[in-house]
């Protein structure tokens, strides 16, 4: 599959297993076969009150985003369609390919992991919404 | 250094930077060089209530853990020392080197990211106190 192939129906949740135990439950992400990529970089958005981010488009990087707390809503789009997803379970994950664009919409207290399959590159983003049309137009 | 110089004073909190923005603040983990091994596996433990998890130390294998909600005491014991650790900052992990035995006493409502540098295997926990200190001794 190529960058070409990302369409806004391709991306779908990844469910992870839960292990439950008295009290609390655990979620294996990385180690069990489950993230498609060798993992780079992971980072923690946290969110003390309702906010919005993202708003871009990366050319190559594949990121995968699971709420750990309160929701986060997730809106893709391809440059023709745009689809929502809403993430409040731990053990969900969404996969963002390259190419798609995507916003965040954060409840109040809540908590983002980010797992992506290459280190930070400001010229990896594209972060004007005609450009990431133009960008699309021409793969 | 090799396992036999891990005793319980060279256990410390790692401080990693915070970028704020409006209402959110992000915390890069894996990424920056501050995690001083390559990611094998990553897992969240999430509490509802309070309890207490880990009792085991393991043989080869290193573990950064991160609060990211709540808060979780990391009491660790080298076989003669035991030293006690707070996590409550999103952006402060604790390292916990192999041939430590770990114990974390979890708050309500809270959630722990923990990196590995190594895939699971049972045949790498000692989850026998007795045991732990012969293999300590054994060193």
């Amino acid at each position: 599959m190529n960058n070409n192939s990302f369409g806004i129906h391709s991306l779908q949740i990844i469910e992870f297993p839960l292990h439950e135990t008295a009290g609390s439950f655990l979620v294996v992400y990385e180690g069990n076969n489950k993230v498609p990529f060798n993992i780079k970089r992971i980072f923690v958005v946290k969110s003390n009150e309702k906010n919005k981010r993202g708003f871009h488009a990366h050319k190559e990087c594949s990121q995968l985003l699971v709420s750990l707390n309160g929701e986060c809503l997730i809106t893709c789009d391809d440059g023709k369609e745009r689809k929502e997803f809403i993430l409040n379970k731990t053990n969900e994950g969404i996969l963002i390919p390259p190419t798609i664009w995507a916003e965040q919409d954060y409840s109040s207290n809540s908590t983002l992991l980010v797992l992506t399959d290459r280190m930070y590159d400001e010229n990896d983003y594209i972060r004007d919404y005609n450009e990431f049309l133009n960008f699309r137009g021409n793969l």
